[in-house]
């Protein structure tokens, strides 16, 4: 079965951060191969989309050192290094549906070592609840915005905060939302100029967005 | 000729405003049946997209009888009604590019006797430019919201505005604007409730249906 | 968990309806939450999309305050208004399959204290079901109109009657019904001028549009 | 040059009616080819969708042999054979934009000597139009509906006449209407039963299915 | 509940067949609705789409009047009409799978009592097997085709028998597909002239095609 | 049940492979055909997508004689010959997910007699992992290249590698992934020339493209 | 100008047939810095979709050196090696339409060596021009099926011909045809096993994929 | 004229760069307004999209103080500052008809005073053009990658290069590269993490993505 994987172990030396396991559409046999290859190096994984069910049917001794969170599906296998000191990431979503994709986000993030702030639920429908928040925002060198539906959000977000803006639109909705592609499309068209877009629902990709660009200012 | 037009005059009895004539698609013999057939009973009729050479192409005597405005590509033929005192409509456009729409509208209603304020290029990635606008627009019973690529634009006015709301979505903008789709999709996917929308750049569909609202209204 | 939700009470007055809640997507702790903070307000909230087993997993104390419409999966938390003398709004289905979105409407608009009349089943393929009743629905200042497949009744509906319809399509049909799209864009490219749309199966959505001409209307 | 071309002039044998040339995408010479070897047989050919300059860049011997449509853009090559007395065709359309379309069918038959009514202009946002007509139509055996934007046309239609219908969509109308195909995807989706679909647009093969029809009756 | 139901029981007068019931999307309360109405006036109903729980759930003296097909999942209830004697539809279908829908449609033929011929699994990935049946098809003046994928069996059928096509795609098959999407846009694109399309799996409206054909034909 | 089913034996003469039974959507009974006709022509059969649940409902008698795999969900009835000594098909996937798609196309080949080599999980995300068998893969004649998501390996590989290159896309990945449909179009607007694709997920396809060429190669 | 190209001259080395210029989207400079590129080294180029005002924008010099085909838009800059004495790939087009695109292939084949069969205008609406040459094409190793519409054409010559099978869909049609998408889909959905498919309009990269298969075959 | 134009000069201050024109769709009576706000305000101006045509017809005065790049139709207004004296934004491009678009980014880039290195035409059908600036490019904060087609270009520098990769899908290509779409789908969809992707063909955007970044760098 090892074969059947090639893991990108010099990724994290390549590209800052490590290849995450995206556990979805992997046996359990896959997954302990991984499991074992990370602990016989003595390093820490992050598994994304990794399933109540997937998780139990893994073998007790590899379930003692993970860190699961139910929200967002994500796993962290191994130790987690401490976090940086400084927050330099903020994450805003537009409604309470959109938080287990902010989550996956989050932690990547601190995966990685960075600590991020989340701010739930302030979708442009009440636009008081996003302006009570702005200076706060203003003062974060990277904000992701996850928002469903019409992904107003990031382009309101965009127009009033200066940082790096990492949209992830979600697949929160019905009908004409179809599954987060109206969110994407309403990013990626925004009136508001630099908006960088993510996958539908890809709360780890825009970790790694801002890991880059955190990378990068040193 | 005569026999390829079968025209809805009782449809001022039966809706409340007359059927106009969409010039695009019809040939100048087809036009000119139907300007003769309204000049025989002596009414006025309203032609949209009616494009300059297609005005140009009409006989001089029908000429001098049309309003025509370049902008919107619409045409007045025969007299005004004078305009209802008090104002009970908004257009407000996110872009100078929806301005030909919004126009289209406001002919629309003007035609049936109803003036109406625009407020002009006040799209979200610049707030500052609609809040400045917004305790005005809380006073119309009926604000058309006119916005293109993203069209955020609805969403941020519907969640500040008590009045009607009807969205029509523009085609402006390239790539995943995908000629008004996107725009379209976000007004039917807004996170505010109680957002009535239209076809992409129907300017006169969105004076139809504030004339069918203020008629209810009596 | 708290802090997942920022709640915008503030909507009632901002709008004339408050904001309702998508039960959809939202965990039982979440709903709790909601509920827990509109009673200590002592106010009445309408949850929408509301399954029968996530109905079961509340609490007995807020079950016990609960009315709950299975077909429409609506439920109100709290007491009622007493509703309008005046029934203002008639709703028309085109088949016994969009039921479940018209009585989403007209549960909304209860909730709100606007009673409503529905009119099923007379799609257009009959079209004796329909002439039957236009007399009667051209009374009605709101006509909401909900029809899946190819939608044709809002543009005979709106060819024949005055007031402010509604179209909501439905994802009723099958193959390039295309889960309501089809009905959707049959709607938007409606011949009857003035047919106001809103997203697919979004009962909800048309009940507000009707809310805000009536608020409108005074 | 000849071999580029290898015409099915069986057909007429084989299924009763005689391959039309599709002269949209054919050379000038392609179309000679074509021309000569059908004079050289002595029968006659219809050609669809000929552009007039691609009429007027055939040679003059040719163009004098050809009875030309400007609207519906084909012609016919030869003699006409005497159409038959009893008409068996009506042909109805939405609007006075759908007309070219028609046309195509009503030559289409004309050419196999089937004569045809064409009733024009009598879409249902003016409903009464076609009532006027609905008794007459229920004595045809084959009608085709012509109609773009929504199409809700075929859908009355279909309810209320019980001859072989047959809805030919349209490329009339913007934005969604999306060239013809909110058109195709509502005709097909009809709540009507048994409405034949034919391509966008395709006069010419809603006519083959006519044919067919009325081969079969004998 | 029978306010939810308005029945076209003059359809059967005013079209020549009967309306169906589309089991699915009603519920149990809603199906005993329309029995009991039909029951009372001594008729006999087609349903179609329905399951086989849906069919459990209904009382046994309504079970004890059906019959019942699973593979199409129709049912009729009440008595059938002895067959015309003369078979005049052939129903061909490119793959085993397939055969559900074509049996939904000689089902609703046999209701309406008319026999049909059912020639299975001819694709023409093995021509063979379709050219060995051609000269009985020819005979036939309605021959419905049955196919999904591709859908190339339309094709190549409408090009070598003359009577009336109609053609069903479905949603066999996977990947483009696309729940039958491509064989239905093949089917209206198809090189063959005078092919009538229906939407995917839509066996019930082909049959009520040919119904119309055949009564059209005396 | 035996006429529902018309198996194209002389498929093996006419093409040189064997028509194989995709076991998706046909019931036990038609399988049971199937095979009792293989059976009593002595010959081997493959049976594509047959679910473990499908296999497990077969007589004992035939399920003795199948060699089943679960990953691929492929089953071989009877007798394998055995396979060429040369080696002639190199496999190669982009991650793990796309394994089982590569599986079908391998047992579809050996089928055949012809083996192939699998390499795995050598996405271009890690471009390491295939730089170290690109010197390898230049002696295949042919290379069947299993990638979703994107589908950049298909690109890099042609870029890079001389023999017939076959892309199979499949359905891994999320959002814009769309079940294959952007692997799919990235695989046909491949910047790297001469490109062979076949459908999503169809690594039976893939497998008699390779038999095709293998077999004209002599 | 010069640092905008950086040709892929090693490619003839590394795949066995040298890159060409997709001459749309070059301007006549970059043109002209790649033609003096190869006449420096004294290869020959070969030029796909060269617009005849593209042509004649080039200096002189070069268009003494440029052999030009009109119809397939291609040109040959330098000399032509003699071809290969066996012809080894055939192309087959289902109408007159489709013979640019078969041009561009044959052109690049003899580009490359290969001498080709052209057999035009085959379509499966008259299926016996097929059949007429059926045993011939059983003969060729590979076949180049060139269709639109429906493409119907290339599932009836993979399930009668042995040799690789490659489709190319063309643009040909028109509404569904939607620019060679269906065409497209019909080609991967095919019911024939083992179609290799390229882009639409890709007669450029059929050939190569033939290349890739006749070197490869040695 | 002035009121259909809301510019907003806060931006700079608010975001860090300044709203550029977006010339497209805007009259030359519009142009001069925005032109003639700015030389009241002593402040330079960027315009994109603005084509040869729109420029010929602004005043001579206006043309005199622009700098303008036929490839990219952008045009500076007024004084350009001093760039920055490193150079932190690389730019990459698949293929030379990607290049305006690159130019669009590295345009906007200079008007805000950054520098930037243009590596062109390195896509990866030629993988050695790439793999020779690798190093080169590991050394970049910020990394810009502009290709069309199926846009592998984005996945593999992602894989390689750990700077912020800011992917720009392009138009290049026809058929399923769609305008664009498969191109920003692969991007999207890509295996290389943390791929920030904005609209098609928007290098403005993209050069926006950078300059927030590079701001937030301080």
């Amino acid at each position: 079965m090892s074969s059947d994987v090639t893991f990108d172990f010099p990724r994290a030396q390549r590209l800052g951060f490590s290849e995450a396991v995206l556990a979805a559409g992997k046996s359990t046999a896959q997954l302990c191969t991984i499991l074992e290859l990370a602990a016989g190096r003595g390093i820490s994984l992050l598994l994304t989309r990794l399933a109540d069910d997937a998780l139990a049917a893994l073998p007790a001794q590899y379930r003692a050192q993970i860190d699961y969170d139910t929200l967002s599906r994500t796993a962290v296998f191994g130790d987690l290094a401490t976090p940086a000191s400084e927050m330099r990431v903020a994450l805003v979503t537009a409604g309470t549906s959109d938080l287990a994709v902010a989550r996956e986000a989050s932690r990547t993030l601190r995966f990685h070592g960075q600590a991020s702030l989340e701010i739930a639920d302030v979708g442009v429908a009440g636009l008081w609840r996003l302006m009570a928040r702005v200076e706060e925002l203003r003062s974060y060198p990277v904000v992701i915005v996850v928002a469903g539906m019409d992904a107003a959000l990031p382009s309101v977000v965009g127009g009033l905060v200066p940082g790096l803006i990492v949209a992830v639109p979600t697949s929160t909705g019905y009908g004409v939302a179809a599954g987060g592609t109206t969110a994407l499309h309403a990013a990626l068209a925004s009136c508001a100029p630099g908006i960088a877009v993510v996958n539908i629902d890809n709360g780890y990709g825009a970790a790694c967005v801002a890991l880059r660009a955190l990378n990068a200012m040193g």
